[in-house]
């Protein structure tokens, strides 16, 4: 007898219709009549829930009325079909192992829990239809994400989280360490002696592994790094979070149209592939999370993203009517109110170029204007922004000239300066946070509820 | 006209035949004669070169005779036969646009540069044969590992980084904080505050994924996670490093027998995965590092695992007359003399089961004989202990008595605990160094090797 994943029963069903076939997994739901009881049974590799069917004719059916929500089981029975609604086959039992108990107050019942709940039982949630839809949904698109970049012959790099180079003001980034905090060695003039620590210096976790990914785009054309990123905002926002992954692809020869032709092609690969993977869980989220979702993602696979410079934006949200809380300026960069307005505006995601230098990051290549940088935003509709991009500054004299500007410690970035002078050439790169896109994909508004063990401020547990 | 990746032309050869292409890349050597010149070009997307030759003919022939090594260009020619030896087209250059010049002082130069001096220009050394085949293995099993666990319906888990619970002794993880080592908040006592840091106690950057993959596996049954890992270890051979990459499935209602099941298929998979993918890197291993790497890998792909107790490995460690450095004991570890020995031995990789307890982690599971836990680890010719992984004590109880035998915090791993009182079932994991299978894969045997950028005690650079 073959134990089956619940997935392959739903894939095949037609080739184990009326076969005797073992299962093995959990008790979602439990009801009992006198003569009769219903099992829902779940074993986390498909969203939906099978219906084991049992009847007292077993000789340990009074064993089995018995048995409470969440238990682990292993049970063996008929594929039948089913004369119950909207379900096409059930489980007809025929012999059950109890394999784990579960008490009576085991935190996860057959009913609704509040979000919020849920987060303090962040172990226990993806056992529930949503966050078992949402973690399921994480998955296939990270695997979307390798699949297109591999398809498109891109190299994955594992570029290093610890680090040395002020990526972007070692202010932001976690410092690590090996010594203890209450025996720190001192110097002569009793401030704290990094050398004695294990790698000689103060290190870092690192917020981006774009430095170390231009290195290898300049050896590989086209690179991607998918890995986890940290940031030390001290921020509780919907949108924060001190730990999450990001995405950054670095294209040598591509400018930044090129850099926006592959954003979109992209992100519309992804949401193509979610939605033909995860049928059942998107529609989960279009009835239970955001009325619209599937309709939404439809429309972006079909649309053309609008390309517009951040200058004309400032002239949209100027011409508005709307009363705005932040005043638009051609200077600053726009508000989230402005990134709403905006996509409302195109009805669909907009790249928005071109921005002013001021605000952007010192490795951005200066246009040739001397005020803007090439780079580039894109804004979807109830995400905000979800890639954030550039060209590359390539021009070694004019990069070194942003870094003094910019106020950048260069002995740690030398050698990627250095990139410049060694076939250097014209290149582009983005990120995009994984967590935003997980945001946009499932309508669920909290990053603390896409990650499966969220970190922001005085929370770290689990 | 169409901007092609040298893959392209590799994979599609008769489809590009006499065409007119455009290619961008960098000259790898350049060899010049009166009337002719030959440039070895390479953009990164496949292992091998393309021969671009040209004539006087050119207008430009005197410019192009001074390109230098390293230098970024965008090329226009015709896909033609070659006479060459070896090859079986080459590029007749119509037009060439120099991108990004390269000094004579460039240090890739073509010629064979030592290991240790390329591990001195981390940036650069991926535009070697070597390390750029050698990369490109890294993304091409990285893949091959999210393909094996994704078809078998696996979900993929992001377990976090940053965390407070006691998984592996705090004495071994990094401590990360955002306080001013100088400025340490202080406690009535005089120690150190750790309640003003950003998560309100001492967090840690982790060395492992597996006590919160277990929440997950009691989800989704299947699971697997794959990404960094930290270890603070001051040593310095040619196997530790302090941030490396680990693959860490987890597997509800298996046992240690499915466990090395799933160990054998899946390496058997991935090993198959990247001889299909990386002919021409295998062979350039095969010839140039390791002599006989290709058949290695052909027969491990054909091999069946031994699979043998700790007490018979120790039988059979006794029972030879080699002089040992370090004396086989029952009750002890297995040194590294003694692993290749053993796999000698049996002549392929071997699992050794069942292990003293004393000597493995808490959350193993203990055997019946209560002196031995179900423990396995993998031992492969050429690279030692592959993979380590176990049954995991499902009892509640019997975990809370290790726990306190091998003096855990249990404050930090509660909801670890409780997992075994909610449906807990019999379960395995195992954890897999990314880099030791790396290093299996290409036969290069410095770890500092197979990473972009190594960290190591004193190390970290770029």
């Amino acid at each position: 007898m073959k134990t089956l994943d619940v997935k392959e029963l739903y894939e095949q069903l037609d080739r184990y219709m009326g076969d005797l076939v073992c299962l093995q997994g959990w008790i979602r739901n439990h009801r009992k009549q006198k003569e009769f009881g219903f099992i829902d049974f779940n074993d986390g590799t498909y969203f939906k829930s099978i219906q084991i069917v049992y009847d007292d004719k077993l000789s340990d059916f009074d064993d089995i009325q018995k048995l409470r929500v969440g238990s682990a089981i292993e049970v063996e029975g008929i594929i039948i079909e089913s004369p119950a609604k909207g379900q096409s086959f059930e489980v007809q039992l025929k012999k059950l192992v109890l394999l784990g108990d579960s008490p009576e107050d085991y935190p996860i019942q057959p009913k609704r829990h509040t979000r919020e709940f849920l987060r303090e039982q962040a172990y226990l949630r993806p056992r529930t239809n949503l966050f078992g839809a949402i973690f399921r949904v994480r998955s296939v698109a990270a695997m979307a994400i390798h699949e297109y970049f591999q398809s498109h012959n891109y190299v994955y790099v594992h570029t290093p989280l610890i680090t040395t180079a002020d990526c972007e003001g070692s202010d932001q980034m976690f410092k690590i360490t090996t010594l203890d905090f209450n025996h720190l060695p001192k110097k002569a003039d009793g401030t704290v002696d990094m050398s004695k620590d294990l790698f000689g210096k103060q290190a870092y976790v690192t917020g981006t592994g774009q430095l170390h990914g231009e290195a290898f785009a300049m050896a590989y054309k086209k690179i991607y790094t998918f890995g986890p990123t940290f940031r030390t905002e001290n921020s509780n926002t919907k949108t924060h979070a001190n730990e999450f992954w990001m995405i950054e692809p670095e294209i040598a020869f591509c400018d930044l149209n090129g850099l926006m032709d592959i954003e979109e092609e992209m992100l519309k690969f992804i949401v193509h592939y979610v939605l033909e993977k995860c049928p059942e869980e998107i529609a989960f989220f279009d009835q239970f999370v955001e009325k619209g979702l599937k309709e939404k993602l439809l429309k972006l696979v079909h649309s053309k993203f609008v390309r517009i410079d951040h200058h004309d934006v400032i002239d949209i949200l100027k011409a508005s009517d709307r009363k705005w809380e932040f005043t638009p300026d051609y200077d600053d960069d726009i508000a989230k109110e402005h990134e709403r307005y905006i996509t409302e505006y195109f009805d669909g995601p907009v790249f928005i170029t071109n921005w002013p230098k001021d605000i952007k990051a010192w490795y951005m290549k200066v246009n040739e204007d001397g005020k803007t940088v090439a780079a580039v935003d894109l804004e979807v509709p109830g995400a905000g922004e979800l890639m954030g991009g550039s060209q590359r500054e390539e021009d070694y004299d004019k990069l070194l000239k942003r870094i003094e500007e910019m106020g950048v410690d260069q002995s740690t970035v030398d050698w990627f300066c250095n990139l410049r002078r060694f076939g250097g050439c014209y290149h582009s790169g983005f990120g995009m946070g994984f967590e935003r896109l997980l945001i946009y994909l499932t309508g669920v508004d909290n990053i603390r509820d896409v990650i499966p063990f969220p970190r922001t401020p005085g929370n770290c547990e689990y």
